[in-house]
């Protein structure tokens, strides 16, 4: 209620500040039976970590997860699952120039407002940082789907004006983890990359878009009609930090089309219900049709700029701040596997709850 | 937790099917005192009505409501408040020819493959008439904001390729209302009627998109970190029939820019703290920042042609389709009261739930 | 949010005052596929009805019910069923005596500052005329449960003084039907019968105490740790207007006793696991062992009396006040069947909930 | 929605097993500007704590509590403020005679039925070792609580058949604390001591009750009609581990009175209203009333003896079963400080969703 937990069956709740003693949280509701491989948490959060490129943050934050509970002999025992990552690379004193100063289109003010007093920190609990417990928790969810077949990938679809304009079916979205930008072009990913570089020598940012798919999902997830799948999804998604904007299957450039050319024909392939195109997005009245769910998120340019900003301090004077220590100049390719991990912890909840559908 | 109801401490629930018995709706936690003026719900049930211009579904739904619990004396009680709207213009034969058939980009499929069955009249608890309830809802919602000055207006920004590029600061939201269209620029207005006659004449329909603003609200709403106020109105907007898209102040087009350009930077004007720019949309680190809160919605076109489709039946086998009655040729000039109904839901909601976060 | 609702996945959700125009009930999340059984909800409502017989309210409510939503062909087709039913009998005059005037014992006072105003007509929403919803809800779920072949008996175990002190087992609970104050002891009842007849000629009222059963609950049903199947029926019971405590398996007296003499020893019989006693009451750690469920509900006199009682009004005043029309002088035989359907309620929730446990 | 969470603002996940890493809890919703007192939790902590006389178990658990988040210079900042403890003695050999077998009214069978595997050591998430987590949150809601001016008390009313039979109001509480049994009746305290202490010596263990008692509760907290406070109370009391029934004011005694006993009436006392009597408990319709809130919990004889017991093991085999290692021969002394932690959190839970109920 309090806006620190997701879901319904499955459930994730974070805890922890970007500067304080750990990142933390507990998923209730994973069902019993399944062996946990923790190498798989490992790797999606080694995906968002800092540091991995010349293109991201330079901090270095090894983020060592530390499973406290719901396990026995490797197991899920449908006990809540938590788990801790430890903050090792804070150093307050990086800090301690914006303590009453409100950094712009942070939530600096708001939260200040909000709560009557706020940890500084690093953002606190604003700080892109709590991401790491909601990558932890999606790569438990990927394994629950993983039983079922189902395969999540997301890819950098933009950044700033340089776009992929191929649809995902024509590209090979595996080769997104090859560089970088995580863009599964490659000559697109060598100019983002460019351009990323570029702009953070200016001491500046950009923004970008990250497309995401979820392959083989069932028909008949999500429920009607403020539960739509697309509805959930769209809340996760835009609940991540930076992101703007949210559209799946054709998105606001369907509003332009008639709909006799946005409908999807129906027709039998092999014994099996499809549609000949997929404007839907995989989804139609909230329920997933059998057909590839996508989708599209849109990051803002990072607010933190390595360069004079005018601002104001809590008591309204002017002042000017400058950002500190390592951020990213561009939010996208680390944001990659939050994205995955948001749709992965929206599907696997949905999937709990279709069991309760039928008699 | 089946998906029939939104928000948490200001809750609505809706039930009832296209051509079942009723629509009906129960706000749980509206706060007690407040004199309802009932003709507030009825004017904007009348905005959502078909039949009101040449350009929507000439359906007839007188769409009275009838007020069953929650006032005491026209005052409310605290205690749940319920209304149903009767529906008399269901004509059964109207969608035999549809029973076992699977309209395109429809819920058919997608509903009888998860439920088992379905009521396949006019899309039973698919149809969009269920927005009814909503907007009802949504009318009790704004006088509870109208209570802390606050006002929520949408229109419609694009229709197809028709699009006011001025943003909503530089037109006067009140002339929406002036025209069927319920587009405040009075040319463009004029255009996308045309626009939309013709397209009904082709049997086919057309898309677009709805922009909505919330005025005064306070600094602070909206919850960190799943619960921000963005996501939970992307959400609401989302789990709206049609919408395939959601973006708030920048929005997609934000990606493009550079953190410098982006940045809302503060300044204290007038003893109160406002932005220069507002790409924030209002909204910084998931909390209401005391500027206007703007978004864009994005609506597909209708799916039900009045022109013959393919498609299949419940087994499998061809069918030709062909809409019959009455439908929208495009949704969003009816759809904005849905949408500022969704966003007054959202708004209340957590204003209520802003008072829980102070001693 | 605001205490209208009850249930995780089968949840209802009840409106309506004693004297507004309807008492009315949402249930979201009934299993679709379920042909529902209109006249076992009607059969309930009659058995909750008062007017029945000499002992209870002479008041005349028909309590015909009226299905909105929810139903196709007679058939559950996911979406919420709603029900209302017409407040037909009510006088405004009758309660025009209290309407400035807090009844003792009675919520009139509570309300009144909770709210800053209340509906004072025989009670408003705190009214146990808002049971009929639960009871028509509690109908459907039996036939979930029926499905399942569980089956939900209560009667009553004592009125005043009078108790009755055999163990269920030795009981044929079906006869608890055949005399008007629902103990299944028929000379026991009788003296029941006795005793409220002469407590009502004095204008005055008396306790008692429901029993109830659930057979063939399967293995496995309740959740750790806070929704311990018997802490969910607790809470269920607590919520009915009167009721002053709950009790499960040996209760209240089995805190008296040794570990060794309360111990239920485990033993394989007929190749099912049972044990050989049964002071669990069914559930062990909060989940079902497959032994029947049983427990105990303890309800205070009724507070409406037939005689005059010193009070005071809202502003302070000493007054008097004196019951009019028609109240039950004991409220256990009506309270019968209102225990059955909250307890059918919490059943067929965790009956949802559990499917949710396994992959 | 599995059952690990507790409150709906104020709200309480625990996670951990008996033998696992650690025990640890997320309070969400805990308003910001409060400046913990570590020290008080570690205070209640103590009092929960094994070890601490001869009459309870003599388990070596240092409980030390590590505050991971939610709190910036010692205040609490609205972020989630989580705990963790770590099971320092745990040896898991100690439960290897337990791995395969089902120790009589544990909660093994169920368990194991229920999720398909369970962690045997020390009964894993099913043991009252989870209630540490409750303890440490209840002692920050009581610290809120505290601002407002209100107390929680509880005390052992009965052990076994010795019995308090003086109502609380009789007795001086906090003499509660100067004995091990925590029973405020010095002489009785005595009784029920040597009582435990021939019993633990017996192998055997023995049930008992505790009485709690909440002052300065204001007029209105609770929600109708299935959120009164006394149906969260009851809940709250029967989820903690061993209880079997609950009971506030009148409680079962009062089912045997008349209404012309049992009612409450109101009078005017400086200023205030208050009753003269108290057999409301505190709480009428579901809300407080202003006077002092009280109710009495039944705590069954611990199921671990020590001595032998015939039981079964998980493929029926029949088996003989004796409790290893350190247990309690009787719960309640050390469950006192569980009561009043669960009565905090739902006390503090209804403190803040009043604030919802007017505008």
């Amino acid at each position: 209620m309090a806006g620190n937990s997701f879901g319904e069956l499955f459930r994730l709740t974070t805890f922890g500040e970007s500067h304080g003693k750990a990142i933390g949280m507990v998923v209730d509701g994973c069902p019993s039976g399944l062996p946990l491989d923790v190498d798989l948490i490992r790797k999606d959060l080694q995906r968002r970590r800092p540091g991995q490129s010349a293109i991201v943050s330079q901090r270095d934050e090894p983020d060592e997860v530390d499973i406290l509970s719901g396990l026995f002999e490797g197991t899920t025992t449908g006990a809540p699952i938590s788990m801790i990552i430890l903050n090792r690379d804070y150093k307050i004193s990086d800090y301690s120039h914006i303590a009453g100063k409100y950094r712009p289109s942070h939530a600096d003010y708001t939260y200040d407002k909000k709560f009557g007093l706020r940890d500084y920190r690093g953002g606190g609990r604003s700080s892109a940082r709590e991401t790491v417990a909601r990558v932890a928790a999606g790569a438990i969810a990927k394994q629950v789907l993983g039983k079922l077949g189902i395969q999540i990938q997301a890819y950098v679809s933009s950044v700033g004006h340089i776009s992929v304009d191929k649809p995902y079916t024509e590209l090979v979205l595996s080769e997104a983890e090859l560089n970088p930008v995580r863009c599964p072009d490659k000559e697109l990913a060598a100019k983002m990359e460019e351009l990323i570089k570029k702009i953070r020598k200016q001491g500046d940012t950009i923004g970008g878009t990250i497309t995401g798919v979820a392959f083989r999902i069932p028909v008949g997830w999500g429920e009607p009609v403020f539960d739509k799948l697309h509805a959930d999804l769209g809340k996760a998604m835009l609940s991540i930090n930076a992101v703007k904007g949210f559209e799946y299957g054709s998105g606001f450039d369907g509003t332009k089309l008639k709909g006799s050319e946005h409908n999807d024909i129906f027709e039998k392939s092999n014994g099996r219900i499809i549609t000949k195109t997929n404007f839907s997005g995989g989804i139609q009245g909230g329920i997933s049709n059998g057909m590839d769910i996508f989708f599209r998120v849109a990051f803002k340019p990072v607010s933190t700029l390595m360069r004079d900003q005018d601002s104001i301090d809590s008591e309204g004077n002017r002042v000017v701040i400058k950002g500190k220590g390592r951020h990213d100049p561009c939010v996208v390719p680390r944001a990659v596997p939050i994205v995955e991990a948001m749709a992965a912890l929206v599907l696997t909840d949905h999937y709990l709850r279709h069991k309760a559908t039928r008699l």
